[in-house]
């Protein structure tokens, strides 16, 4: 993916872009091998301290201080157990669920170049296939490489959106 | 997502295919603030040591650490500059490049969660129309959410393939 300008043209903006940008500090807060960890418990129905601390091997502490943060992060939630008022659930808010295509993209890459895990396949529940690999994909539905994107302002292609109409 | 099993009832397998599982590791890897911040850079046209210095505000020992793991977990690579041989040009291996349906999921989330970052929208140079967005589809081309997938072993899904041929 380029720009129109050469890379050394705009560097002040892409500076400027990439220090106030926050995406890198919630990358920083999921990427944590922990807290991804957790996250994929999460994904997968872990919900109470005791399920993740046995299903993930992670020291308490360290449990505790992951979830606290996914928490103020806003990517997990506390609530109480319907089934039992004592016990606290810990689940995906929307902001977190809305991680699933980062979650699978991640998992795809690692089977991709190796990295274990082929045993399982994701399927649609209601016909039991395997679902379609992440690919990025033009409007019209061609698939595109990193070669063949380009980065547009908002304005050009709004512009250009309203010639069409 | 889920399994057959209640979660508790395969805790121990899930606690084993967690801790044994590299890709969490390779997620700390290149989801740290700065390795994240080097890729993006990487994945828009920066190349020397310099660009990514000046293009991100980074201190150059953090710098060269952050290039060395990179390098080392075979995400970027080192190459002689072509126009000047003294030069080093840092890129994207090929398992790098494959990382971008990661990176653009990580995107898309951040601006659907208000992440800055809307002005610039990516398309394809082909016809400069924004790309689709990254969604989770079925076989037959329906978007799929959490709750319609289910984890099938490869065995059986190899098996209904084999009936349905």
């Amino acid at each position: 993916m380029h720009s129109e300008a050469k890379p050394g043209a705009d560097i002040d903006a892409f500076r400027e872009a990439a220090l106030s940008c926050p995406i890198p500090a919630a990358v920083a807060l999921i990427g944590e091998r922990w807290a991804f960890l957790i996250l994929r418990g999460a994904f997968n129905g872990l919900e109470h301290f005791e399920q993740f601390q046995a299903g993930l091997g992670i020291a308490r502490n360290i449990l505790s201080d992951r979830l606290a943060k996914l928490v103020a992060g806003d990517i997990m939630k506390r609530s109480a157990d319907a089934s039992d008022r004592r016990k606290v659930i810990y689940s995906l808010t929307k902001k977190g669920e809305s991680l699933l295509p980062v979650m699978l993209a991640v998992r795809q890459w690692g089977e991709d170049w190796g990295h274990g895990g082929a045993q399982m396949v994701l399927a649609d529940n209601r016909d039991r296939r395997p679902i379609q690999r992440i690919n990025i994909c033009a409007e019209d539905g061609r698939d595109v490489g990193l070669r063949d994107l380009i980065w547009l302002s908002r304005d050009e292609v709004e512009r250009k959106a309203d010639r069409a109409a």
